[in-house]
C-alpha cells in the first residue's frame, strides 16, 4: 500500500462517514424516527412537537453537532449520570494524548523513519507506507534515540494526564456521593447465606440476628423469595398486560402515573397482586405464616435496612460470625439496580460460578480462533478449492471467486463477532452478580480482554494463528516477536481505524439495528412504538471498543506514527458522536458511579507497558543496547505508576468513607429528613414495579404505595 | 548407591543420632547448663534444684522423651500458645498423611517398580536404589495404574486430612480468641498517616477526629513519637543499668519485681526516666505542649483505643475518610507483638518498601546460585585444577584433593545457608511490619520459597544450575524435565532426609549453637548467665524446613516410595524434639494466634500439586495417555479444594467476628470486669518496657505503673 492508497481510502472513508452523518441529520428530522433518535429524551420530557411537513425536514444540516459540543459537563452528569461522563472522559483523555503523541511523532518519529535508510526517495504519494514505518529505519542507527525520546514524552505525559483524570474522577465520584439526593442503597445491605433453622422462620432468625448485634441501627428487612408458579403467572400476567394495554397513554403522562397499573385484560385494578406486608414489630399469626411458607420458596438471602448510612456501611464490612459463609454482608446495590434472579443463587456457589466462567471465557477466546482460521482460510481460495472439490463447478467462478475471497471472509468474521457481547454477558450473568451495573462492568471486562486478544494479538500474529502460539510458551521471546510483527501490520491497523473506527461510529450514529428494527415494526408488521423500549448505554460493548483503539495507537505510534491522525479524527468523532447519544437516545436505568474508570485506567496503562515492551523488541532488534537500557526504567516507572494509583485512587470507588457518610446522617437528622427516608426505605426495594422510566431518584421519592414496611416480596 | 549402602548409611546416621540424643539426656542433667536446656521453664518458674552430684547425671536415660510425649495438647497452648500447636500440627498430620503413603507405596508402588522390567534380580541388598524408583517400570507398562491409583489415595487423603486441621485448627482459633483473658490489641487501633495541621496539634487533631466521629466509643489515644538524642540517652542507660547490676536477684524474685528497677550505676530509682503523662480529659498548657514539641519528634501514628472490642474492629474495618492514604486503620497488635521501630515508617513508603523487598528477595534467590555453582565446580576437583594451577603446588595432595572434594562444598553451603534467615529478617524488618509476629511470618513466607527453590528445584535440576534455567521460560516442557529429573534424584533427597533431616534434629536438641556460646561465655569471658535471654522459638527457620521434607515426601513418594520410611522417622523423632523444645527451652514472648497455619495448608496444596505435576509427566514420558487424563482431574479437584478451603476458613485467620467480639463485650460489661479493663489498656502500650518476660496477659494485669491515661510515650 502506499500513500496515494491510503490518502484515496480515508478519502472514501470520509466521504462515507460525511454521506451517513448528512444521512442522519436528515433521518432525526424524520416524525416517525422520533423513537430511535430522541428515546430518552420522550421519554424524559413527554412531549413529542409535530413537526409541520416543511422542505427544511430534508436538507442535512450539523446542528445537532453544535447541539452536542455546546453541553456542558454537568449537564451529561444530570442526563446520563456520572457513567456517560466517564465514558466521555475516555475521549478527552484520549484526544489529549494523541494531540501530543501527534505532535511527537509527526515532527520527530516520521522524518527519521522517512530518512531513515540511505536511498533515493521518490515522489511522496507513491512511496510504500513501509518507509514510514521504523522497519526503515537502519540497524545500530544513532537517530534510534528519537524514538527512545519520544517513548519518555508519551509515557510521561500519558501518566501525568491519567493521573489527573484518576484524581479528577475520584472527586466526582465522592461529590457524586455526597451531593446526591438520598439514595437507599446507602441504608441497605444484603445479606447472604442466613442459616435456616427448623425452629424458627427465617424473618424471625433475621430480625433476632440484627435486633441481637445491631440493635441500636438495625430498622427492618425484606426476605427475597420466590414461588415458582406465582412468578410465572405474573410475569406472563405482565406480558399480556402490555400487549393489550398500550403504555403509550400512560407515558404520556408520566409524571402522574401509578406504580400499579389498571390490569387491561381483566378490569381491575392491578394491585390485586399483593405484596405479603409484615410491620417491623408486627406478629404475624401462625396460620399466616403456615400459609406464606407454603406458598413461597424463600431464598436464604435478604435486604436489612438501618437507621443510618454509617451502620449500614460497618454492617456491610465487619464479618459478622465466625462462620465466613454465614451471614455474608455486603452494601446493596440501588433499587433500579439490583439483578433479581441472581440473588436467589446460593452464596457457596459463588466462587466456583466465577471459576467456572473464567475458566469458560477463556475456552470461548481461544475457541474464537477456529473462525478465524476458517476465514482466514476462505482467502486463499486455491486450497479450499483443492479440500472442496465441489466448488469447482459452479458457474460463474471468478464472481463467486471474487466474492468468496474479497467480501465473505469479513461478514463472517463480523457475524461472529457479533455473537461476543450476548456470549459474554451471559458468562456474567451465570457467574452470580447482584446488580445489572456489575453484570455490565464484569461483561465489559471479559469483552476488553477478548477484544485485545483476537483483534490486537491474534492480527499480529496474523498467518496460521495457532501455530504461532507457540510464542507464548517462551515469554522472553515475545518482545523480539511483537517488535517484528507490530510494524508489518501497522497498515493493517491504519485500515482497521479507517474502516472499522469510523463506520462505527457512523453505524451508532445512525442506529442501524435500530431504525431498521423501527421500520420492520411499524410497516411490516403494523405494531405501535413502545416508548418504553429505551436502551440503556450499551457500555460493555462501547468501552472495549474505544480502549481498543488507545491500545492500537500507542503500541503503533512509535512504530508506525501515520496512524496518529487518524485516530485522533476518530477520537474527536467519537466524542460528539457519543454526546448526541446520551443526550438524545440512551436512557440510564442505573449506574455503577463511575466504576468504570480504574478499568479504563488499568487498560491505559497496559497499553503503555505493552508499547514499551514492544519498543524494547525493536532497540533489540535494531541493535541498540542503549535505548533498549534506557526503556527499563521507563517500565518500571509505569509499573509503580500503576501501583501508586491503585493505592491512592481504587478504595474510593470500591468503599464509602465513615467521614462523609457520619456528616450526611447528621445533616439529614438536623434538618428532619431522617423520618421520610426511613419510610420510604421499607418500600424501595420490589423486583415488581417496572423497570423505572424516571430516574432512580424521583422513582425513589414518587413510589406512592403502601408506606408501612413491607417484610417479603416475591421476585 | 544399593541396598546395603544405603542401609549402612542409615546405619550410621542413626548411630549418630542415637549418640547425640544419649549425649543430651546427660548434657541436661548438668547444672552447668540448665539456662540453655531449661531456660523457658526456669524463667517462669523461678526454680533451680541444685541437685547434687550423683552418678545418674551421667547415664543417659530416655526420661525426656516419655515426659515430651505425655504433655497434652492444652498444656502445650497454655505453654507455648497456639502457634506451638500450629507447629506441632505440622507433625501430627505429616505422620498421618505419610503412614498411609507408607502403606500404599510400599506394599503398592514398590513391588511394581521392582519388577517393572522383564529382568533377573540378584541379592536385595545389593541391588540398585534405580531398581526401587519408577524409572525401572517399563514404558507403556499396565501397572503405570498402580501409581495412578496411589496418586488418588495420597491426594484424597491429604485433602481430607488438611480439612480436618483446617476446620480444627480454625475452631482452636476462635475458642483463642474468645476463651482469652482480656487482650488490649482488642480494644485497640493502629492509626497510620495522621495529616499533620499547622494549627492544631496532633494529639489535638486525632481526638477531634475521633470524639466527632466515634464519639460514643472512642476512650482515649497514645501517640507514638521518638526523641533521637533522648532516644539514644535511654537505650545506651538500658545498656549500662544491664551491665551493672545482675538482674539475677531480681529474676529469682520475679514474680514481684516492680516495672521500673533501682538503677545500679547512680543509686536513685529508674522512674526517673519518667513518662510524659496528659489525662484523657486533661487539657495541658501551651507552655508544657511547645516544650513537648521541641523535645519530640512525633509520628504520624498513633494507637487509638476504644471503650469495646466491637468499636475498635469497626474503625479498623472502615475506611475513614475519603482520602484513602490518610487515617489508616487496622487493628493493633498485642502490646509485646508491636515492633516499635516499624511504627515510625510514614503509611505512604509501605507499598513501595513492600515492592523493594519482593524484588529483593528474588535477586538474592537467584544470586544464592553463584555460591551454589561454586561449590559444585568445587567437586570437579580436575577443573579447578586446571584453572587455579597454585594447588598443584600444595604437598598432601591427595588428603587436600579428598577434603577439598568431599567435605568443603557441604561446609561451604552450610555456611551460606546459615546466612539466609538473618538476611530474610532484614528483608522483612525492611518491609515495613508493625508486628514482630508478622516480621516473623514474612521471614518464614520468604524462607519457604528460598528453601523451595534452592534445595529442591536447583538440586532437581542438578548439574550446572544456570544453564537448565531456560526451561522454566518454556513453561509446557516442565513436567517432562521434572519427570525426568526426579527420580534421577531420588537418591540424594534420601541422603539428605538421612543426613540434614535427622542431623537438624539432633543440633536442634542439644542446642549446639547455644551451648558453645554459653561455654565461651562461662569459661572464657567469665560472664554470668543472663537468664532474660530465652530465645523465643524460631518459627522462621523450623517451618520452612519442616515442609520442606513434607514438599519431598510427595513429590518422591510415588516415584521412588523407599524414602517415606525415612521421612517417618524423621517426623516422629520432630515431634518428640520438638514438643521437648516448646516445654523447656523456647519462650513465648509474643504470638501470631496461629497465623501461620495457612501457609502450611497453602505449601501442602502446593506439593500435593507438585506431585501430580510430575506424576502427569512421568505418565508421559512412559507412554501411558490414560494415567495422563486421569491425573488431570485430580489436578483439578485439588485446585478446587484449595479454593474452597481459602473461602472457608481463611478470613477466620484475618479478621475478628462481630458476634464473638460483641458477645465478648456484654460479658464483661456484666461482670463489671470493663472498667478495670479500661483503666490497663491505657498503659498497656509502653516502648520502655523491657521485653516481656512473663506472659502477656500477667504483664499486662501486673503492671503497677501510673494507672493515669499516658498519651504520649516515646519509642
Amino acid at each position: 500500500m502506499n500513500i496515494s492508497a491510503l490518502l484515496t481510502s480515508a478519502g472514501i472513508n470520509i466521504g462515507f462517514s460525511a454521506l451517513f452523518l448528512s444521512l442522519y441529520s436528515i433521518l432525526r428530522k424524520q416524525p416517525s424516527n422520533v423513537y430511535v433518535y430522541f428515546g430518552r429524551r420522550l421519554e424524559k420530557e413527554n412531549s413529542r412537537n409535530e413537526d409541520p411537513f416543511t422542505l427544511e425536514r430534508f436538507v442535512p444540516s450539523a446542528s445537532w453537532i453544535v447541539k452536542a459540543w455546546e453541553v456542558t459537563e454537568d449537564e451529561i452528569l444530570s442526563i446520563g449520570g456520572l457513567d456517560a461522563v466517564v465514558f466521555l472522559r475516555i475521549f478527552v483523555f484520549s484526544i489529549r494524548i494523541f494531540s501530543i503523541t501527534a505532535v511527537v511523532c509527526v515532527f520527530g518519529v516520521l522524518p527519521v523513519n522517512y530518512f531513515g535508510q540511505a536511498m533515493q526517495h521518490g515522489r511522496i504519494s507513491s512511496e510504500s507506507l513501509d518507509v514510514f514505518t521504523i522497519a526503515n529505519v537502519k540497524g545500530g542507527s544513532k537517530w534510534l534515540w528519537v524514538h527512545c525520546t519520544a517513548l519518555y514524552i508519551i509515557t510521561c505525559s500519558a501518566c501525568s494526564l491519567l493521573y489527573s483524570e484518576y484524581k479528577n474522577m475520584s472527586q466526582m465520584k465522592l461529590a457524586h456521593v455526597t451531593g446526591s439526593p438520598p439514595n437507599p442503597s446507602h441504608f441497605t445491605i444484603l445479606v447472604r447465606a442466613i442459616p435456616k433453622s427448623t425452629e424458627e422462620y427465617l424473618t424471625d432468625t433475621i430480625r433476632n440476628f440484627f435486633t441481637n448485634y445491631h440493635g441500636s441501627s438495625y430498622l427492618s428487612h425484606q426476605i427475597i423469595s420466590r414461588t415458582g408458579r406465582f412468578q410465572k403467572f405474573m410475569s406472563n400476567a405482565k406480558k399480556v398486560y402490555k400487549k393489550f394495554v398500550r403504555i403509550r397513554v400512560t407515558a404520556l403522562d408520566n409524571k402522574c402515573r401509578p406504580n400499579l397499573y389498571r390490569c387491561g385484560l381483566c378490569g381491575v385494578v392491578s394491585n390485586s397482586f399483593q405484596f405479603y406486608h409484615s410491620d417491623y414489630n408486627g406478629k404475624t399469626t401462625d396460620l399466616e405464616r403456615s400459609d406464606t411458607r407454603r406458598k413461597r420458596k424463600e431464598c436464604s438471602s435478604a435486604f436489612v435496612f438501618f437507621k443510618t448510612r454509617y451502620a449500614a456501611v460497618v454492617a456491610s464490612k465487619v464479618l459478622q460470625t465466625s462462620n465466613p459463609m454465614q451471614w455474608v454482608t455486603g452494601i446493596a446495590p440501588e433499587p433500579c439496580d439490583v439483578y433479581w434472579p441472581n440473588l436467589w443463587i446460593p452464596f457457596g456457589q459463588l466462587w466456583i460460578r466465577r471459576l467456572a466462567t473464567l475458566l469458560a471465557t477463556i475456552v470461548f477466546m481461544f475457541l474464537f480462533l477456529i473462525p478465524v482460521t476458517f476465514v482466514q482460510g476462505l482467502t486463499q481460495l486455491d486450497q479450499l478449492q483443492q479440500k472442496l472439490p465441489f466448488l469447482n463447478r459452479i458457474p460463474n467462478k471468478a464472481f463467486v471467486i471474487q466474492f468468496v475471497s474479497g467480501y465473505l471472509p469479513s461478514v463472517i468474521l463480523q457475524l461472529f463477532l457479533y455473537s461476543v457481547p450476548p456470549m459474554m454477558m451471559m458468562f456474567s450473568t451465570v457467574e452470580g452478580s447482584i446488580s445489572r451495573s456489575g453484570r455490565k462492568r464484569s461483561a465489559c471486562c471479559k469483552i476488553l480482554y477478548f477484544t485485545i486478544w483476537n483483534v490486537f494479538f491474534v492480527n499480529v500474529l496474523s498467518g496460521s494463528v495457532i501455530s504461532q502460539l507457540h510464542i507464548f510458551s517462551r515469554p522472553r521471546d515475545i518482545p523480539v516477536h511483537l517488535a517484528k510483527a507490530v510494524p508489518r501490520q501497522a497498515t493493517f491497523f491504519i485500515t482497521y481505524v479507517l474502516t472499522l473506527g469510523w463506520a462505527s461510529l457512523s453505524s451508532e450514529v445512525l442506529q442501524t439495528f435500530s431504525i431498521s428494527y423501527n421500520w420492520m415494526r411499524k410497516y411490516v408488521f403494523r405494531w405501535k412504538e413502545d416508548p418504553n423500549a429505551v436502551p440503556s448505554f450499551p457500555y460493555h460493548t462501547e468501552v472495549p471498543k474505544v480502549l481498543l483503539f488507545g491500545l492500537i495507537g500507542f503500541t503503533c505510534s512509535i512504530l508506525a506514527p501515520l496512524i496518529v491522525p487518524f485516530l485522533l479524527v476518530y477520537f474527536f468523532l467519537g466524542y460528539l458522536v457519543y454526546r448526541n447519544q446520551i443526550l438524545n437516545v440512551y436512557s440510564s436505568y442505573y449506574e455503577s458511579g463511575g466504576r468504570m474508570w480504574p478499568i479504563v485506567h488499568n487498560t491505559t496503562v497496559f497499553s503503555l507497558l505493552l508499547m514499551q515492551i514492544i519498543a524494547l523488541g525493536v532497540f533489540g532488534t535494531k541493535d541498540a543496547p542503549v535505548a533498549s537500557g534506557f526503556t527499563i526504567p521507563l517500565l518500571i516507572f509505569t509499573l509503580l505508576f500503576s501501583e501508586y494509583c491503585r493505592h491512592h485512587f481504587n478504595p474510593i470507588f470500591k468503599n464509602f468513607s465513615a467521614q462523609d457518610f457520619i456528616e450526611m446522617d447528621r445533616e439529614d437528622e438536623q434538618t428532619g429528613r431522617m423520618k421520610d427516608i426511613h419510610l420510604q426505605l421499607l418500600t424501595a426495594y420490589c423486583p415488581l414495579t417496572p423497570p423505572p422510566t424516571t430516574a432512580p431518584e424521583e422513582t425513589y421519592y414518587d413510589d406512592s404505595a403502601a408506606g408501612d414496611a413491607r417484610n417479603q416480596v416475591t421476585i
